[in-house]
């Protein structure tokens, strides 16, 4: 059998060229951005298996998945670390930072080995696969700080002010397996495999000192024809949102400013999945279901406007000097104007998680087996105590919604700045002096 | 305001256009395939929402979603029968296949209601969405027939000897709330919220008589250059399955014949979720993993072979005079050789449902939180007995790969003929003489 035969071979042969746009910085543990970029060769690359516009640049002085186009697919997953060793976090953070290089080019997650007698580095299910926009976006939990009492790493002298522990909200019924974390990560992609996959190889590089705690897959649904998104109560979802593409305004509300020390240029994320009684939901009147939410159901005009764009006036009166849009809607009570200018950057998607057993709160009283599907919420601000506790202290209290929505599980994480070349995710804090 | 500017004329305009496909026959709860294809009208299709390449034909001899090419996406669901009258079935299905005939146009589940006092007849989260290649497949359970004994709606007389009740596999660990189910339904399209959207209309719809029993959504990444999909072991899956387009080979083990009496025509589907232990998995060493297989993990080709599409030589042997593809390796087991030509034609996708809490049965005997994710493994056949029962009765005893996967729930559905003009699905069954 000659070498050209040989399915070994010709195994290595594609893993190597598949990793080609990176392979020139493999060796080491961090790959730089200007390798990354470098030119990609190879019958892989020339294939068109890598085009540039399925890829999103993991380099740069903000992470990427942040200010990133909303790809379709999210899988994200919350870790409790089980060392007691700074060394330990940095390592992890380190090749973190090198498998996420890798991973958001379309490569494996480590530099192929061949051996046959040892198990694959990369479990293998996105080979042949492309980019698919893959982001992977790295968070820190308060229990990198201070857990049970015990600031276990010495970094809680530079936990930031902003990051504060989420209060409990009225109407949070918190499950803690689906609770927390010391560290997170958040995967999207235009491919619900390669989002996975990316998580995979991370949960297994990180196995030594972090357990992976609770993950949640998400979707989002978008056409040609349908920009915005709807959510799963049928509603366009995204309105509103901060502009990405205004740096202005991302500097706003969005990128941590100086006074965050090693938090310049990160952003905090609240991650909280949203069990939506979809049964009940449905049940609703669509003249009602359209004043819980402030807007028309079917355009994603504000009540009383006919197009989506169309400014929200909270003034209006109807007839009988009564608001257009309800007092206790949630586009009211979640609108700036109504909160001080508070905005954040929503990131959120779609999930389902089969069913589970319900036992209805409503009439008909109904228990049984039902969807257990809802919203993965997320979103991204500068400064949790002006941006989502702000708005949610009032929404929790206040919004029609909460009928039909239960916060189950999630958590804060504070995503520091992006990394540059020969850094890693999280260097300026890990090695503060 | 003129009525161009009311919002709420706009949304119905808007909802009727969409379904202008279907709007014709709309009046009546069965749809006629000419009606259906008559060519469609108004501004959602000039707008080009419902690319002609976008659609499945929902009607036909055949129910679509089985020879169809697999889409991305697919949500499953059991039900089941809260009623012992069969006219309560015949009125379930009757609407089931208007409802499904819609959806899979990309219409909403029913004519839009635009009283804004009742609740939506369709919950609008495909609203703007194209059709995605929908296919809607409909299927009975046993216990449609027998269920504690009893004939519940006087159809047993017409079970068909090939319907037997799947047996106990060894390794088998299903769970109650995961298993069987009286009818079933197979959503598949190109996009997740689309499959969802479909089972959850008919869920509502079918509220008073089925009540949703078990439900497991997955996905099927394929690129350009991948046109096999690899499930979560890595390993490309689907080779060497029966060719769809071959309509001699699909009669011979697809399609039901003249034997099966009201099922000709139909085929017999086994649906199994199959967790996968991937830590486990992800520690074995590359050649382990391929002698499991009995295929190279990069290139798909059988052992001994460097191309996906050779053959499998079960009678290669090595130097020593050992099988160059083990004995108790899958894809020996699996092969037409190994059980005397029976086939089947596989429709699996991946899953994952986030963790669970895992005790592994393994060395290093970890336990925590564990990806629960594998394969929601589907396939159809004409006769079950001499398909997934006579190939699985072997590979359940030795398969090498059993150590890894854990069946944990499932059923056998016997999905019948596809509906012509003026027919619902299962109705040669259901108004049998």
């Amino acid at each position: 059998m000659s070498s050209k035969d040989d399915p070994k071979l010709q195994a290595r042969r594609s893993f190597l060229t598949r990793a080609a746009g990176v392979a020139a910085a493999a060796a080491g543990s961090v790959i730089s951005p200007a390798h990354a970029h470098a030119p990609a060769v190879g019958e892989g690359v020339a294939h068109g298996r890598h085009p540039e516009n399925d890829i999103e640049s993991f380099w740069g002085s903000h992470q990427a998945g942040i200010a990133t186009p909303q790809q379709r697919n999210v899988y994200f997953a919350a870790f409790d670390l089980t060392t007691s060793e700074r060394a330990d976090v940095i390592e992890l953070m380190r090749s973190w930072t090198s498998a996420a290089a890798r991973l958001t080019v379309g490569a494996p997650a480590l530099p192929i080995n061949p051996d046959p007698e040892a198990p694959p580095d990369d479990s293998g299910e996105a080979q042949g696969l492309a980019a698919h926009r893959l982001t992977i976006t790295f968070g820190f939990g308060s229990g990198l700080f201070v857990k049970d009492g015990v600031d276990r790493f010495g970094l809680n002298q530079w936990r930031p002010e902003a990051f504060i522990d989420l209060p409990r909200f009225p109407g949070d019924q918190l499950v803690a397996q689906r609770t927390g974390g010391d560290l997170c990560v958040q995967a999207c992609a235009d491919d619900p495999q390669v989002a996975f996959h990316a998580v995979r190889q991370l949960a297994r590089l990180g196995s030594k000192v972090a357990q992976i705690r609770w993950a949640q897959a998400g979707f989002l649904s978008i056409d040609k024809h349908q920009p915005s998104p709807r959510n799963l109560m049928g509603f366009k979802d995204g309105t509103m949102n901060v502009p990405t593409a205004n740096a202005v305004q991302m500097s706003q509300h969005v990128w941590v400013g100086e006074e965050g020390g090693w938090m310049k240029d990160g952003s905090y994320l609240v991650a909280r999945p949203i069990r939506i009684a979809l049964e009940h939901w449905d049940r609703m009147k669509l003249a009602f279901q359209e004043q819980v939410v402030g807007r028309h159901k079917l355009s994603g005009a504000p009540l009383g406007k006919t197009r989506e764009a169309d400014p929200i006036d909270l003034d209006a009166v109807d007839g009988d000097g009564n608001p257009v849009i309800p007092e206790n809607s949630h586009v009211r009570l979640a609108a700036p104007a109504s909160n001080e200018g508070a905005q954040i950057l929503r990131r959120g998607y779609s999930y389902d998680n089969g069913l589970s057993f319900i036992a209805e709160r409503w009439p008909p009283w109904h228990q049984g087996m039902e969807f257990d599907a809802g919203l993965l919420f997320m979103c991204y601000q500068n400064d949790p105590r002006t941006g989502f506790v702000k708005i949610f202290e009032k929404l929790s209290r206040f919004d029609m919604m909460n009928q039909f929505v239960t916060p189950v599980g999630g958590g804060m994480f504070a995503c520091p700045r992006g990394a540059a070349g020969g850094e890693y995710v999280g260097q300026h804090l890990l090695e503060h002096a």
